[in-house]
């Protein structure tokens, strides 16, 4: 089976080709233009075709086609209502993508819904679990007995902008401030890191002569080498995560909590404290939840749009 | 049809015959004994076989049978795992009262999940809700595109063990302190009014003048003749809840929270402070979750027995 799969990310877009068990057949990066949001589909659509012809097979000899969004998307219509980063709303994506590849058996839905998705399918995913991808931003999935829960707006999910300080509330980019995301993303650990740094010249200069970068990243890489400061700073996310994650945990029951996005590839950095912080918080018998890092990758937005696929074209 | 519902309580058990559409032909309540497991069973199955013959039926011409219980309910036999107020554990509830019914039509369910059926089946709920049992405990649901989650271990809906208070933790009934249900409950509530009450001698004068209760009742009545001190009580718990919903409501999407138990007798103290506490701790996105009390009252749970067979007999 040849499963076409889009996944339109915050800052880069891939397309590929997979075999119905996850294998990635040809894949292909680009950056994610934000600024016309029907180019890039339009984009996407030709970046597929290419592709194809580039394994040897016509696009139209796809079985079906996936597509992750990093948007809130109606789950009937598979509309993009929302998608915060890049500023599009309200755009018939699955419609437009239908008419474009000349296909009926294509699909859209929220990134971190795809990646449950891809849990599920191709990893070793119980039937009740989170996801939460912490990446740039922070979002959500939840899946119980098997299936992706929507909530009534097709919201489920928005844990990123839940209030978790008040004394000293940073801004976040959907306006307001103090949410998870402000505290707890990638970006939100890039600019703690960068407050440091400006606080702590000789700690600058450090970073500045090993040529690590100013960001999450950098900030992984000397934590990882025992700098206090920098441990620090991911200790106060994980805090942050626990304590948002507790509430959600004792109500929901899930078996696993998965970390995904850029941010779970330094999950060791996280784990251990946001674990402490849920037992803290959370109702004891929720004391045996896992918390682990995504073992899918990079990857894990691009196989759920495969998977996504797989769901709604009914294949078991 | 004629729809037998046992709803065995904390304090107290209701036996009922009720009709598909939720009308109660015939109901009858006593305390429950909370000393003897089956004992309280075998009562209950022969309280339900007195009030068939005095509504002039045969239990055995009953279509079917649904049952509340106080306790985590494995999904799959329908079997008691443990019920925390009674201190009852792994008792077979369903197997134990077919037999002693003579029926294979009888299904077990916890009782918030039933209260939920309830709203669902004879209330006007929507597809997403969440539902609150705010009484002597705290018990909850979650209603997701019309179906109870359960979690990984049928412990969904423990929303009343996470932990809300660490400078001030109160003791609670399940071992632990600070949890939502030792700070906002009922039971907690009935607890800072006697602190109240003790600490300031012209109110408990002016109480016991009055005749009202020493208990969240008293509380109530004081609060809605505008005593002060009365309304911060209520306004206190409702932050606690309030605060616990907020990150749920972020990532369930719910259109409504419904409130349940004694406690919502007194909802209107509590709904304004708690939807406040939402709006300001929740995703922006789920500021149109709606906060109300039930309709359907001290029945609810007698109802969600109905319910709950209506469920699982598969009737739509």
């Amino acid at each position: 089976m040849y499963i076409g799969a889009i996944d339109i990310g915050g800052t880069k877009t891939i397309v590929g080709i997979l075999t119905e068990s996850g294998a990635v057949l040809i894949q292909k990066q680009s950056p994610t233009e934000q600024s016309d949001c029907e180019a890039t589909f339009n984009r996407c659509a030709q970046q597929l075709t290419e592709i194809s012809s580039e394994y040897g097979i016509s696009v139209h000899t796809l079985d079906g086609i996936g597509v992750s969004l990093p948007a809130t998307v109606e789950s009937k219509s598979g509309a993009l209502l929302l998608a915060p980063g890049a500023g599009w709303r309200n755009f018939p994506a699955r419609d437009y993508l239908r008419r474009r590849l000349s296909t009926r058996r294509l699909w859209c839905d929220n990134d971190a819904n795809n990646c449950a998705r891809a849990e599920l399918r191709f990893g070793k995913a119980p039937r009740d679990f989170l996801w939460l991808t912490v990446s740039t931003g922070i979002g959500g999935a939840i899946i119980a007995d098997g299936c992706a829960i929507r909530g009534c707006n097709n919201l489920a999910g928005e844990l990123g902008h839940y209030k978790v300080e008040v004394n000293h509330p940073l801004p976040c980019p959907c306006g307001s401030t103090g949410c998870l995301e402000a505290h707890a993303s990638g970006s939100a650990i890039s600019g703690a890191f960068l407050r440091l740094l400006n606080k702590d010249p000789d700690l600058a200069a450090q970073v500045k002569t090993s040529g690590l970068p100013a960001n999450a990243a950098g900030c992984a890489a000397l934590a990882k080498q025992g700098c206090s400061p920098a441990q620090e700073i991911f200790g106060q996310a994980a805090v942050y995560l626990g304590k948002s994650l507790a509430p959600v945990v004792s109500i929901l029951n899930p078996e696993r909590v998965y970390l995904g996005g850029g941010v779970a590839l330094s999950a060791d950095l996280l784990i251990p404290k946001i674990r402490e912080t849920i037992l803290y918080y959370a109702a004891k018998t929720c004391s045996d939840t896992e918390i682990c890092a995504t073992a899918l990758g990079y990857n894990a937005s691009l196989l759920g749009a495969a998977a996504l696929f797989l769901e709604c074209s009914g294949q078991q």
